[in-house]
């Protein structure tokens, strides 16, 4: 079995919502550290790392949060996976 | 539910009041460190590197002291969030 | 006796499948911890370094799992390995 | 209540006092950590960058002292605050 | 009494045997640490840097695994070395 | 009351004494870490990065042992001090 | 009184002893961690850095070994010495 412990992703947002909007709400999916970095703005839009770590990530709950805020989730830059292996036959 | 514990923001403010001034401000807000770091000194203005870290910062409560200081949120840099889950039905 | 602790990869492949399935694919080997990093993406493939590390790294299912998925071992290039003496003879 | 913690200061000094007086009139002030770093000579003058941290720094203190001592505070570069919170209405 | 504690080489080999094998092959030796890097890759050879690291490094053994499975010791760029005294005349 | 516990001088000297004769006469003086670091040499000088550190450094007997060999103490390029408050009115 | 818990040298010795020879050597003369690094070969000579650590460095005996394995001790680039003071009239 394979859990996702940190994603690193790049995205591209509106002003709206705000940074910390966004951070707020990926954190409210579980019980994840999230760092959102802003590494450029323009005039309408703004470029962002955002790093979600954590015991076991959902990513596809992460991506419908990001979509579902009018952000696009561009590329994702690094993923951490542990591999659990319970028992030698389990999986 | 989602906590802030860290902002890293970018700040314009007047020569008055002081840099020791507007950290202290901040630091009145509850059990914060702050670091404010002067990037670049000009004529009349001062650009700062603010930082605020904590186990759970008001982001509304530091906007509100740096405008009412006379100074200028320019942009939030970085953003740090913890999610906390209570209990699986608790959000 | 030999062990494999950790392997860095250099690995090229489709878009699909995804980064997050292939960390995933890698992570049901066993108990391992596994990071994969984008480090190029062109029109239809994408460069990866791929680390995996664990108490003993099964090199050729490795190997297997990233030709399944379609993609190609470039180089291999770090490889961890600890020697292990049970025995003054058991070798 | 707001504590300072550390301050990072630019000074510029004459070549008397010696770096040395300053730094200990100003570890005199309480019980800090005091780093004088000359970062620059010139023929009458000394540029230097001056740290001091604490659990309770005196700013005020420390500008007597370098005034008294005949040098010249040229800016505050850096300042750390520790906000205590006592009570829900201690403040 | 001096024991060889890691021994940092540069070596060419071929492409076979694989980096894998040779650093397995060290690992036998004994209770070892082994790191291989590839740091160049030509059309019949690749240089490495292997380092090895132990309580007690053989580093004739090294040098015979290497030569046998067809490689060569281009030069030993670091040595660590723990003298041991055991009584005043011990030696 | 304030105590020196770190110093860093520019020294310059001749070739005799040695840069180990220089070391060990400062660590004579107490109970200091000395470290001597020769960043030039000349036909007939060395300069030196000379760092003292302890819990209470004497800076006038180390100015005195430098010149006592024949040295020429350039700058005082760091200094640490920590104040120590010993009682409200001990000073 | 002093003691000297750590050298850094520049070395110049002919191929042969072999680096792996004067390392051990040097660790022959007592408790020390020894660190040889080849900085430059050419076709006659090696160019090295020597670095031997321990509670006391007896730097005499190294000088002699070094010599006695027909190198030249070019220049002693770092030397840390630690001060201890017995009692008031120890030394």
């Amino acid at each position: 079995m394979s859990v996702v412990t940190r994603v690193l992703l790049d995205v591209l947002k509106p002003h709206d919502p705000s940074v910390l909007d966004l951070a707020c709400a990926l954190g409210n999916l579980g019980d994840y550290r999230v760092r959102v970095r802003v590494l450029e703005m323009d005039k309408k839009t703004e470029t962002l790392e955002i790093e979600v770590a954590g015991a076991d990530v959902d990513f596809e709950a992460i991506q419908t949060v990001i979509r579902d805020l009018g952000a696009a989730l561009h590329s994702v830059d690094e993923v951490d996976v542990s591999g659990v292996t319970l028992a030698p036959d389990a999986e």
